[in-house]
């Protein structure tokens, strides 16, 4: 059995911050912070996205009413080669420090990780934390903004963001209930400016995984909602979904398709990026269950764990996609 | 209390790969497998690379008369730009995934990780593997040796080898009995062609955190052996502890000082990459242990988390340590 059941494990706070494009989507009022400018008062693009990470993780703390020396363990990992973000944001604090790496799946990976060590008493309180840039990531990944080059209607537009989890074994009524680490996954997809398509088999793999250890079903949930698989790889995981007989009952939903207002932002074919299942979690979906509106969501975060110079020289794009259960409890 | 004890983890089997300089090195005959080029049949260094863990990962199956479906988790990580080496070889296996990042630190990760997985029953067979590569490295993080840019002394040599290692409750010689995950420390170096000297804080952090909570000393440990600090980090580190009045007993080492030859091959300042203390802890530390020659072994991989381009822009290296004891089982 691969998925992983968590018996005391709370989210004990949670916190968001955001670029303008964020704040101007329909989830802009539930972030924590955001900035007018995507530069969030830096010098550099790279500089900003630390800057995210510290708003979150510094609100995250405040919340729980912690300091730095209550963190007994601090998981990150971002998108930037060498996890630039997460490292030299950690880098001031002195706080034991994992670094993982799984594309836009990393949200799920750090939450998963950090349930683990409250799970087994590693840590009293563990901070979960990624971070995107719509700069930092499309330079990188792809062309610089600046450069204007023309995106493919199947591009997906990188979240500016980050986000904080405190977990603990302090009841709250937000419970982490279950991991379902995925495998990676290759259908031989090669389009860097697609990568929904190749993700969903991905996602796919992981909800049926996640299923056969269970014994459960779409009808145990009140959302499943994958991240981030574009408005083209989230038809395609449906379709693949329904010729395994499995009845979706409008459970399906994706965090990239959550962030934006598709009328009147630019955003092609949905949010991406290790912010975007992150920030529309620790909000929407988690408010939610706070509220009692919900008392089972499982979230799929998805990552494309392209090489951009492996696809170039015309390799694939291998996917993996982590699981996240969250739970109501009274 | 940072240190994490296992009661029931240990070295079911392991494997190493290697390429022509480490070959030449005094633990040559140690190895597994290795090659005449650095090019190990393929046709550029990165798949070279993804060869050398394929080589590993599939040598330690072997021993372990294990079938890749018998494995219940894979961990790895790699020093190049989104673990393409790790996610590239673990695409055409259907076993679930983790990706962690720590730089040359990458080995302790993967392999404490390993060990919790183990140690909590959430997988059986738990195969934690690293690499590095003396091409795929040197043309991310400085010059392609191609360049023919003269190298400062300081500089240590990238290891081109991959090591793989089993974990499981099964009991054997080796047992991994715990594992300190380190703190980012920074002590303001900037040079990315002495990152030994950047290192070495890391490593007394490490060590001196593993000491507090274990109450331990080195008296306690027949070697400490750190990975890889070069022989201007080794010093450093050494004045360090001496200045802290802690009695080395010339139980101190360190695994980039032991690959290769200094007389006679051209290796500047000592080994480095993932695959350095990975292939070291494996070959020569492990057998040493299986052999009833050594009871207890810590093994401080430690890890220079600079980004290239960070580094370019006057910034600091962050680096890591994180510590892996082994002990002899009878």
């Amino acid at each position: 059995m691969t998925t992983i059941n968590f018996k005391n494990v709370y989210v004990k706070s949670r916190a968001t911050a955001v670029g303008p494009l964020e704040k101007d989507g329909p989830l802009g009022d539930l972030f924590d912070k955001s900035y007018d400018n995507n530069y969030c008062t830096e010098t550099s693009f790279e500089k900003a996205e630390r800057m995210l990470v510290y708003d979150a993780v510094d609100a995250a703390l405040r919340k729980a009413s912690l300091k730095v020396d209550d963190i007994g363990l601090l998981v990150g990992g971002d998108l930037i080669n060498q996890l630039t973000s997460s490292h030299y944001f950690a880098k001031d604090l002195a706080v034991p420090f994992i670094g993982m790496y799984g594309a836009c799946a990393t949200s799920s990976l750090v939450i998963g990780q950090g349930a683990l060590w409250v799970e087994h008493d590693m840590a009293d309180n563990v901070v979960s934390f990624t971070s995107s840039h719509v700069a930092t990531a499309e330079r990188q990944f792809r062309y610089p903004n600046e450069y204007g080059v023309q995106k493919k209607e199947t591009t997906t537009s990188t979240v500016t963001g980050a986000g904080a989890v405190v977990l603990s074994k302090t009841p709250s009524h937000i419970k982490v209930s279950a991991f379902t680490p995925g495998k990676i996954i290759d259908w031989d997809h090669k389009d860097a400016n697609d990568m929904g398509l190749a993700m969903a088999p991905a996602a796919f793999d992981t909800i049926q995984t996640h299923f056969k250890d269970t014994h459960r079903d779409f009808k145990d949930y009140d959302m499943i909602v994958t991240g981030d698989l574009s408005k083209i790889g989230f038809s395609f995981l449906t379709d693949l979904l329904v010729q395994e007989n499995y009845h979706i009952d409008n459970r399906l939903h994706d965090c990239g398709l959550m962030m934006y207002n598709f009328d009147d932002q630019e955003v092609f074919c949905g949010g991406s990026g290790c912010a975007c299942s992150m920030c529309v979690s620790l909000t929407k979906l988690l408010n939610m269950i706070e509220q009692g509106e919900m008392k089972r969501i499982m979230v799929v975060a998805t990552g494309a764990l392209l090489s951009p110079v492996a696809v170039q020289q015309k390799e694939s794009i291998p996917c993996i996609a982590h699981a996240i259960v969250y739970e109501r409890s009274e």
